[in-house]
């Protein structure tokens, strides 16, 4: 007989790419769970899911569906968070948020467990998961931070669709086929599925991912640049992020240059991210080894490669950091919050 | 009657993909030509090409097939660039190399056409042709260096099979096709045909183009950076370059930033671009409208879009530039060169 403290644990986008990965994690890290309850839009719901050997009908979200919920893990898109999550904590559930709608708002931590999981102690009820393209970078950054600052951080990414949903997974397979038989290619929800003009993804690379803000940049890129700040807990770093959807199923890659505020030993930084928590590194030349999309998909690590030093610049740095944006960009970051407060 | 001076030409790789693009721009840029001689290996020898209406058999590649020759193109790897180019001067003829064989030999010119075209007057019978990936760059850096001058470029490509040759062109869409279906996909000449490791391109990103140096960086990185120099005729100018492989057919796509040496205005960098000669900017964000590989490809401009200050530093703009690879990135490129040469 064991006493340990069993959770209800609401999933709210249970029927999501996310949600089913929640699902899935939570299984097979055994997460201490009394009720499991899935929820989804009305559209979904009642739709049956299995969990340790059980069918669990997903049922529609609503502002009363929390009752009696501990802890509460929304990947149902912003608009859904900022409905529902309120009357989660009015219910006196902790929130773990997977979109964009509470990550800037100064009273909700903003938490990748390998860099600042102490922030979850200062949550009002929410706690919100970072953008996939942010938490796999500074998961790699943090170790560098640490022993010598960081002046700067240039990254251009190389995202996957699975990033934009299932409709953009099944929209790359539907174009790259289109294409393979010479077939004209439908552009129907990429770049970004609300706005009017779309284009072709099967063999190309997007340079637009989520809207255009004022000042040039994409929604996407100015969550790298203001999520990387909040998260590091240091304003001082000057990002700049140019983000690109290329024709990947799962697992975002990242070229990233990093200026550090000294200089450095090669070695030392290879030593240090190979211990950093949740990195692996990835970089064996002789043996064409580094992080690929391909080996990344469905694991939980954050792969670190093609380390070396900027040839201008004794403080630079450059690195190729790949991860599963649906696992540690998404689900498992959740879940690993979820195991800490469950742990408390 | 015409008395324009009509010349005769050798295309040294003319069944290979840029050998066939040389061959068209000859014809629809009529090309002032007497003899045409299309030379390969002895394997392809025996093809006919049409050109102009005439059926033109491919002959193998000779020290003795430069006799008579004025100007010869070389796109057929640099081993038989190295062997016949030096035959081929000896002949009398100028030779265009499109091969790394004599990029960085200090005799050789290294032109792109609107950024150092006069360079061509200084030849010993060599103007080598840059990278693809480079060539497209430095014509978009050109006028922002000779109005502001630039300290430091970072690169990060995302580059089109094509570039890797006809074969890696079958590799990425059989590759393709054997994913879709849900069958083991079997990589055989990706990332570079003469190393022992291949890794899948289809729905992947490779982080490696061509063989590591002892630095970490690769031979494709190095060329960006000391073609780059060399170009520009600048040493003081730190580049870093990532480069990547994307499951694109035709087309690199490049995330540029660029220090420049003074303050700018955002306005005056997008006039500076529009009036570059060879640079179209496609630069519309109410619009959705920025450069895209699969709009590129075919086309002889490099197109630049996403253009934007960088938000940490007065002096940092950032850039997305697309070319054909084939096209400016070589064949264009050196008929380019071969048209200077002829209206001399």
């Amino acid at each position: 007989m064991s006493n340990q403290k069993l959770f209800n644990v609401a999933v709210v986008g249970a029927t999501g790419a996310v949600g089913e990965q929640i699902i899935g994690l939570l299984e097979k890290r055994n997460f201490p769970i009394n009720q499991l309850k899935l929820l989804s839009s009305a559209r979904s719901a009642g739709t049956t899911i299995k969990f340790r050997d059980q069918d669990i009908t997903v049922e529609e979200a609503t502002p009363e569906s929390f009752k009696g919920v501990d802890i509460a893990l929304f990947s149902a898109g912003g608009d859904v968070s900022k409905a529902l999550a309120p009357h989660a904590v009015e219910h006196g559930a902790v929130c773990i948020d997977n979109t964009n709608a509470f990550r800037m708002d100064p009273n909700t931590p903003l938490v990748v467990p390998e860099v600042n999981i102490s922030k979850v102690e200062e949550h009002n009820g929410i706690i919100a998961n970072p953008n996939c393209s942010t938490i796999q970078m500074v998961a790699a950054l943090k170790p560098l931070y640490d022993k010598y600052g960081i002046s700067k951080v240039l990254v251009s990414t190389y995202q996957a669709v699975s990033g934009a949903g299932s409709r953009a997974i099944d929209e790359l397979l539907r174009q790259t086929k289109e294409a393979l038989e010479g077939n004209p290619v439908n552009p129907d929800i990429l770049p970004v599925g609300s706005l009017p003009v779309k284009h072709q993804i099967a063999f190309n690379a997007i340079p637009q991912i989520d809207k255009f803000q004022e000042n040039g940049y994409t929604l996407e890129e100015m969550k790298m640049i203001r999520e990387t700040k909040k998260i590091m807990g240091d304003e001082s770093i000057d990002v700049t992020a140019t983000c690109v959807r290329i024709p990947v199923v799962h697992g975002h890659s990242e070229s990233v240059y990093v200026e550090l505020k000294s200089d450095y030993e090669l070695e030392d930084v290879k030593k240090l991210l190979s211990e950093a928590p949740g990195v692996t590194v990835v970089d064996d030349m002789d043996n064409q080894q580094y992080p690929l999309a391909t080996e990344a998909a469905g694991k939980p690590d954050v792969f670190v490669g093609r380390i070396r030093r900027d040839l201008g610049n004794t403080k630079g740095l450059n690195l190729w950091i790949v991860s599963d944006n649906l696992m540690k960009g998404a689900a498992w970051n959740a879940v690993q919050i979820a195991e800490y407060i469950a742990a408390k």
